[in-house]
């Protein structure tokens, strides 16, 4: 089995060129000009960008909430995934009260086996360890997972105190792997919301009042603090807001080993959508970190371009706003936290970044894929073009425009944060490690195709 | 005439691979797996680094000083970069009183015509521009000097006001130029300096005493806001120090287009050497600025990796300690500025930087080649090995081991600045334009070989 | 002669009690609860505030700009400081083209003696010194002049070079004074100011347009770095934005000898007024620094309530709208620069400052008058209400109303720049060295009360 | 009962003058030049300084830790506090285990009364509260307690949790009052205290070495976070480094009303003292935080001069060596945390501040007295040197020298942290409300001359 793309302008975190790309079975093989070699299945790129398939490091499938779970399980939001141009995933397993971390893993593994459309990987979400338990972690970074994720908001259900934070950052490091942090200062939130409650206020507009940006920096300063007490590299997921980003550029300005991803909904939507006359439908935008005022948004694109923000992910927790965020009618800390994303990652970096010049196109590949591989142990597998690399490869004509909506986009939930937005740039194929998987516009791969990525160590410098 | 290098492991600002390079004329044109295609030249990579071509952008060949001149031309300065592995320099010229640039730009070509072993570029040094002149710096532009030059030091001889400064700084951000800067508070320092003189402290130790940190960082200040208030990149020239680093990454933070170099000697070096007891041998190290205090070095390495200093290049600008240097016996205000370092940017920056374990190999590369490439309006051509870039390529080998000293160093001039110092790695081959002109330790090509780079706009992000 | 005033509520930089004052002739002599000292004049303050006496380090009084000059000479001018609670002003002597300094300070002397209202020293505005006239600073200081004030703007008129500038900080530091400094960017400005006339942009609201924030704080970071490297103190006059600020509050965080002075109309007007639809009469506000954009106004108190600006002054330099200003009809550069204000810089303090929360009462006080009257060598005898302190004094009716307008105020000119302002407190009496000099809203003294304050060294700390 | 003291030089927090002092009972009420009253003490201050008696808001009387308590009792304590200069302390008394605050507060009145020589005043500490009983705080503020103090240390003993911390923070602003904050993060201490037990790492030294700087600095920044969202005041006890010093700072330079004090040994005392060879006199230091590398102590003192210091107190918490700090024989944890200082914090900061030249006379008088009893609600009774006041005086002779030792101190403990330590400058007579209570050396009050003393609101600006 052979592939080869011909004439793509091809972009990776650092080269910009036209030429011809051929894969043997699932590899780069060569990359030429006019490339004479046979093969199996010819795509012509004229015209288009050849990018490497995207990283996204943050997408919950399968993903339980309370008594329900995320609305894409593996294979619809694996199968979403491709049609965005993305060709590689780390999901979430969260560990339960008492369980040892093996059979965390465990259990994610099964819930993906045979179903997913790209590749994936796994974070472990851990809610407690002791000086007993640590050890687990040593397994499972022999196991391929290099990262774990700890909150540090929602306390009495997975928030861990600074003790086990700072325990987990030590080992982590030791291992090669990477520390994620959910950096919201729990307590604080907790008080709040349970004082707006109090008052009735209980629509869902006060989701995004009863998180101050201060309590997202708080925690990212507090986790940078541990982080550089135990000598470890740590990542936090989802930033929104100014004030964390300073504290990451802080640290990284130092010389720590500090890394955050932002999403694209803080990159575009703004906290005027928290209006008490919007009714329950603001439930689609009950998201954690809550969208934050518009003045935002020009430092995270700026903190982009800077490297002070190394990833965009998105942080894609669907629920349905029907039967499932409507679980929170009457109590805005009972509807179901997160949105849907993983498919339009790419456009909306495209879209916002590159058409708008906010950032360079070579930028956009480093976010959306290369970066997340190198910190997430992917690669040189996964995250660039270059022989010896696996051919995750998207065709994406950056003229093309198109119209974001619920009614045609392929992830499985009822609304779109985006509904109406005109876009441009459109992924045309996508290919996953040699096999067109995504062809105009159809899914034409099979579930299953995605294989379980044992993930190296956390890839720095 | 076509060349292939084999097996070498190709390390580039972004990617790090094993695999066949094939160049047909000048141009790479294949990257793969074992290639099987023939070639006129065929060198064994096996065991070694394939680098980009190194890119100097700071090099003084045939530049006056006084009545004298650097001890490199044209052509023993650029054989020299060649057996350090760089391939393409920008040389410096000088706009004499009332000059009109173009005439500046024409003296600088001949000089070089004929003469040159690798690629090259220039700078115009501006000294003074009004109203009517500006506009030369349109023709130049067009002429392939994407890039100038201007002195904050030196009163009376080259230093410009912030009246000059500042119109050069809108002209040619609007030309998409870049203007690069000595920063350093001329006004300043010269009464610092003659009041050493004037106190019987003549001395070439006094040279380093009379030009603070503070008077580069305050220039440094007043540059960048010069730059944001005429909307214009801004690059800093030799940065020495760690107040200087914090303008320019405090710059850099809040999204502004400034860039900076540093040099291996700012990397290697400290003042200790300023010692009295050196006697006039002390004039080696009489550079601008002068080496700082041993604590800047760590600050300067942890600048590169953070990308808050973009670039490493050499300011390449040597005098013999006898017949030149001595020309400020008794007075050190006299002593030609400068020393060598064209010849040894790769392996100081290997053996300080990655076997050291400041620097990545990747971030290594990107110092030396891409980032001045793309800065300076060479990139693609120069600056990576990809398809239909220049065959600009270095064999490095890692693992060698050598001594440095000016009794074998290939530089016309009569000391070193790293004399008797043991360094790990030593380029082993080098081809400029698919043609092999460094071999086994010897320089096989022929002045002429290098041409005229007409550059293109300044590169960013 | 004496003096007792009874029962007033007594404020000074640290303290604040009830309790009567008593001075025999020109000193304070005794404080205490129901004083039974027999005095030539009793004054009930029963229910009003007693202040130390205003120091106005700042004003322009018989001040030429060009062919004119300043529409308040010293008598009227100390007469308007009297009526607004200020006691003692430092007036300003600018050195003409090769004077020499004590000639400098000698036209200024002449043109006071017999006219002052209040009490009075002369800051020294220096325009050209060399090696030579440099030692011109030491008789200077024993003479009583303990500041300087030079300029980074104006080109071509007054504006100094760094070289000057350093030698000056230095000189000045070493004798215990304090150099001052007007702190824009003055080339940049001058590029700018000639663009918009080239423009035909001929109107006052370009004023404001052509001196950018970043021209003063560029400059407030250059003479701090001098300061720096002279290891001397240094004084921002009117400092006007957050930019400048910042630079300020930095230095001084790291223990530099950095002070700074703002003014009313910075912390009360912004740059709205800077409209072309407000034909020729918007050159009321021509002031030098412009009005700022009122989101500085909340970092200028700030700054104030936290002691990163240490006073406020007034930089009172009054010119006629008529006949005055109106020299820069079709010519924005040719407006006298400045406005009237020394009358009313306690009560815009007490409205704005105290009424207004954003200042403390004792602060109050501290920036009106001990602040300046420490760094100015005049405390003391002047900026407290203390045992043998000159008894200036000041009743103040902190809950009266009254309106700000040209048609009531005292200074000689011929608008206001707070026409129509309510504001609330009110001076009712003025005691000068003993001596009521201001009783129930008349001026009760005669010109020549006033006399020439040999200044001290200037306090720090 | 009458007093008055002549010819002193009064130095007050802004003043500084040679005059009389008459105080009629426990007040001041008359100052001025050669008063003629008579009076039934008199003192001669002749050469001498009158300072406002000093107010110490730290210190640890009758206080448990464990099965034991502190060396010094209100009685001795007070003593010892009076023979310094210091005339009005703040004691803790600490919440039991489900202890309402106001039975807290008794037990501490109970232990005082009649016991001190000086006026005393009581922080409380708080250890749990919830919502039921967070209203307790309103009552002790009407008993005159405005000020509670948190630990972000010692988890399972007296650490609070960030909810907690938030409530009161909000709870005591409403209130007027304050919050203390002792700022370490107690759960990384925690581990890295077992972790070195258990490396049998157990004497003294390792103290010192469980705690680092970025602990400090951690909780002191997320405390600041927390008072910010609770728009809050907050104040932090015994600050001793650099790192936390920069997060104060930064938080008052944009407008916090953020306060900290540090002590005399964190300005005189290095952790060169955490040395093994020590053997178990290392426990002398045993201090929390411990003693810091000598760099941190310029940065204190800057602090101090810049006020970003407001204050210092003594953390005044004596233990025995013999007999209590022997308690952690085996077990540094086990060490009595604290020791002895209340005695010598006037002359420290003469000596190390005023002498050295790193602080002016009256700042020091402001940090030693006027500004805590500011911000404890003091003021202006204490504090101060005006009429009104209480008559709490000390007079100081500047020129003694002497030498501190424990075989000479006045405080119940076994050992000096200064023995053998050359002071200049020294107590002569203290005052306290108008009585005569230390006199050439000796104490001539008695015990319960000190009375309660109910504090106002937290004073700012």
């Amino acid at each position: 089995m052979s592939l080869l793309v011909k004439g793509a302008r091809i972009v990776t975190a650092c080269d910009d060129y036209v030429a011809d790309v051929h894969a043997e079975g699932e590899t780069i093989t060569t990359i030429g000009r006019q490339l004479d070699i046979p093969a199996d299945v010819v795509l012509d790129g004229t015209g288009l960008y050849l990018l490497p398939g995207g990283v996204d490091p943050h997408v919950h499938l399968d993903f339980p909430f309370g008594d329900t779970k995320t609305s894409d399980n593996v294979q619809t939001g694996t199968i979403a995934a491709a049609f965005g141009g993305t060709t590689t995933v780390v999901n979430f397993t969260q560990q339960l009260p008492g369980e040892r971390l093996q059979a965390t893993l465990e259990r994610g593994l099964d819930t993906a086996e045979g179903n997913a459309a790209v590749d994936y990987g796994y974070h472990l979400i851990v809610t407690s360890l002791d000086e007993q338990t640590l050890p687990d972690l040593d397994t499972l970074v022999a196991d391929g997972v290099t990262s774990v994720k700890l909150f540090m908001a929602y306390p009495g259900l997975v928030m861990v105190d600074d003790r086990t934070l700072f325990q987990v950052l030590e080992r982590t490091a030791s291992l090669g792997a990477l520390t994620c942090v959910h950096a919201e200062n729990g307590d604080v939130i907790d008080v709040l919301v349970q004082r707006a409650l109090a008052a009735g206020r209980t629509g869902p507009a006060w989701h995004g009042r009863t998180r101050p940006e201060l309590a997202e920096a708080e925690a990212t300063h507090r986790a940078i603090a541990l982080a550089e007490m135990a000598d470890a590299p740590v990542y936090f997921v989802h930033l929104s807001c100014r004030e964390a980003l300073d504290e990451v550029t802080r640290a990284r300005d130092r010389g720590r080993p500090v890394y955050a991803e932002t999403c694209p909904h803080y990159l575009y939507l703004d906290d005027r959508v928290y209006d008490e006359q919007g009714g329950f439908d603001v439930a689609k935008y009950v998201l954690t970190p809550p969208l934050r005022p518009a003045h935002h948004q020009a430092h995270l694109w700026r903190g982009l371009r800077n490297d002070d923000l190394s990833v965009v992910s998105t942080d894609h927790c669907p629920f349905c706003l029907k039967g499932q965020k409507t679980l929170g009618v009457g109590d805005f800390s009972k509807i179901p936290n997160g949105g849907p994303g993983i498919e339009h990652r790419l456009v909306l970096l495209h879209s916002g970044g590159v058409v708008a010049e906010r950032l360079s196109l070579r930028r956009m590949v480093e976010v959306f894929s290369t970066a997340p591989a190198r910190l997430f142990g992917l690669f040189p597998s996964k995250g660039t073009i270059a022989v010896n690399s696996d051919a995750d490869l998207v065709l994406f004509d950056a003229g093309a425009t198109h119209t974001l909506s619920a009614a045609t986009h392929n992830m499985n939930v009822d609304y779109s944060l985006y509904e109406g937005m005109a876009v441009t740039g459109k992924v045309t194929s996508v290919i996953a490690r040699g096999k067109v998987i995504v062809e105009e516009g159809k899914y034409v791969g099979r579930p299953g195709d995605g294989r379980y990525f044992k993930r190296g160590p956390s890839g720095r410098g």
